[in-house]
């Protein structure tokens, strides 16, 4: 029986991390990463294996951190683990011994019961490399493409699609709005217009009746009545937790579907922690469960896990997930953090918002310049910020953060009135004007 | 005698934000500006009038935020303030009678003793529109350029001349590198090595000894014996502030050379605030005078200022200020906050720094993808963020205010440990590897 001091079982994001950080917290440790693939895919490149990066070879996860970091790789399947003797087993028959085990094992899409869906043509984002290599020749054979829910990767896989020049790209909605659980509707809209710029045609409060074809997909019938001729379907309706082996081990599961961890990512098991997109979130402001399953977020709960692996530092716990996206459409980038206006207001929380919208560069004159426009949602009674969307040029990736970090650190609309920032003619708005300042302004207006 | 209820003395941004800001504030307030020239100039951009911007007039701060603000603006030069009476008097014999009078008289730049620096040729950056715009033929009918001092406004002016392909540009610096009284000499170096790239030649460690010409500049000799031939010079060594106005009316000026100022912009003499350059200002970490003149700090003052104007908001003082930088050389942005490691140990805090670098998308194979390099200095004792710098992409001009706000929180080695932010292939660096993240846990390794 091999013997290992920590133990990771899965090699995305959430797994990777937790090797690397283990090693800098452990530096004579034998740390042990098992994976099910021969390679590993970059999760949110997916999208951009289409167009972008031409290639799914490109989107592969390197494996040098693990090598750098002396982390032994195993590529095998678990089938079980063993928490009563602390060990792991193996498919090909080896069993590994452990002292601490970190459950990654990650998420994969849902299925839903339409009529037709097991036909040929019907395609899922799954984090497969030869998977997503099929898939991607079979794209670029296609003519008419369909996608079949607008969250974030509907809506990017479409962006990216759609810059190639032979594809006619169709998204199918439920909502009203692609992107509208997580932003508000005028940032919904704005990211729709960019689709349709680029010639998305947007199904909205539609649904799948059926999925049309002899073996393979031809057409696509919606509740509505309509049909959509299509030659390939990509489902992007969501994913389910993989929580098969940690429930067989007897882990707690919560009510959400999610392996239940407390603030320091420990399992109910002795030794044994979970994180990533396997296990349940609690929201950092509401402190409810929230259906976030996002690589950053695994990352926060990786690094977390192994801070705290033989010595729990209270300075180093999980404070509660944020909510944090950004996404980028046909150079509109769009972030969110934390609590839209919809979503505080549905919580129950009393909220003021403030508005701001400034060009990106100062003077505005100068080339290149966009508008950068900002919403910010304060609570009423404490003014501290509850979240943000920011949508313009691409500086938006890391303005967004700004927001994540001020949530985090319990940033007031006093404080927003106060801020001190960097500004320069080419990289960001005037200092007369910046928006995140001018934004929580008018929102201390409506206090005043 | 005319009245009003708030005046604001001078154009500049603290003027400008002074003015809006008090509206929002006093709906129903009489506020004027007092500008002494026609048409003010935006300062920042001041440097990009000779080719990004291709005219001086492009860089004309526009009067319509105080059209849309109900503010009456007089173009006079005022000559007097009489505290007692309450009133202050214009050059053309006018007499405005005020109940709150805000000083925002800004900076103008300095010369020094150097022989030959009367001669025809010599120019310096004044806030002046007519004057940029004649100084703005003069360099475009140039072939040999020396700029005399390497700060931010050298070096931008440097680095945009660079790129008119007749000209030859020479920097003169004192130092032993060009910025590098804010940055970190990695930093410094690093700009420098853009600035070298695009043609110009950098003097550091040397002085001007003397400005040779007839009566039109031919050439610059240095201390150190080398000639330098040369049509014009730009001078671009610091500034001091306006304050003969205001030491006329018996209102307090520092050791500095400012306008003494409390908390709340409030100068010694009742009724009278003063912001902007022509102000001292105190570090937010050391409490001690710093040298800091920046339009975003003047902007800062001038919403302190008019949030207590009528009445004192003790969350909305200025807690002092922190020195918040950003530039772009060819490509390459740079952004600092707060203490450098050198200004830092000199000042007395025994420091903790971490670095890290990591390419600004992810996967790095995307198009356009460039490395972003992280300083980050923490307090040993206390963990808490002291400043930063940052370097890569344009993306660096909203990632330090990230920083920015991270001193201003108080943030510390363990809520960076514990941070959640949002990340996107093609907008950031990747969650396994975001750097402001493992530049802190670098930091937190040291502590270990």
């Amino acid at each position: 029986m091999t013997k290992t001091d920590i133990l990771i079982i899965g090699g995305g994001p959430a797994g990777v991390v937790a090797a690397v950080t283990a090693r800098k917290n452990n530096p004579t440790k034998k740390i042990t990463l098992i994976r099910e693939k021969e390679r590993g895919v970059i999760p949110c490149g997916i999208p951009y294996i289409f167009n972008r990066l031409n290639s799914a070879e490109k989107n592969l996860m390197p494996d040098k951190p693990l090598e750098i970091n002396k982390v032994n790789l195993i590529i095998d399947k678990l089938i079980k683990i063993d928490p009563l003797n602390k060990k792991a087993i193996l498919k090909k028959g080896k069993e590994i011994s452990y002292k601490k085990l970190i459950l990654a094992t990650g998420s994969e899409p849902i299925l839903i019961p339409i009529k037709g869906i097991d036909k040929k043509g019907v395609w899922q984002i799954k984090k497969d490399f030869e998977y997503l290599k099929k898939m991607r020749q079979e794209v670029l054979k296609s003519k008419n493409i369909t996608i079949i829910g607008g969250g974030f990767i509907g809506v990017e896989l479409a962006e990216e699609l759609s810059s190639i020049k032979k594809l006619n790209i169709n998204i199918i909605e439920r909502s009203n709005h692609c992107l509208i659980t997580t932003f508000d509707k005028e940032f919904a809209i704005a990211a729709e217009e960019e689709l349709k710029k680029k010639g998305v045609k947007i199904h909205s409060k539609a649904t799948v009746k059926e999925i049309i074809g002899k073996d393979k997909v031809e057409s696509i019938k919606l509740e509505n009545g309509k049909t959509i001729t299509t030659d390939l379907v990509i489902l992007s309706i969501g994913a389910k937790q993989n929580i098969a082996l940690a429930k067989e081990a007897g882990i707690k599961i919560g009510k959400s579907g999610g392996v239940r961890v407390n603030n320091y990512m420990e399992t109910n098991v002795k030794d044994i922690f979970a994180i990533g997109d396997c296990t349940e979130t609690r929201c950092l402001l509401t402190k409810k469960d929230i259906p976030v399953m996002l690589a950053s977020t695994a990352c926060h709960e990786a690094r977390i896990a192994t801070a705290n692996l033989y010595k729990k530092k209270e300075l180093l716990k999980n404070k509660g997930t944020l909510g944090t996206f950004s996404t980028f459409i046909d150079n509109l980038a769009l972030g969110v953090v934390g609590l839209n206006e919809n979503t505080a207001q549905k919580k129950g929380f009393k909220t003021i918002t403030g508005t701001s919208e400034a060009p990106n560069h100062h003077p505005g004159a100068l080339p290149n310049t966009q508008i950068i426009k900002v919403k910010l949602v304060f609570s009423k009674s404490s003014g501290v910020l509850l979240g943000g969307q920011i949508m313009g040029p691409e500086s938006i990736g890391e303005m967004i953060n700004i927001l994540a970090l001020a949530v985090q650190q319990k940033t007031s609309i006093y404080d927003f009135g106060t801020l001190q920032i960097a500004t320069h003619p080419l990289l960001t708005a005037s200092p007369t004007n910046y928006p995140l300042i001018t934004a929580a302004q008018s929102a201390l207006a409506k206090i005043n």
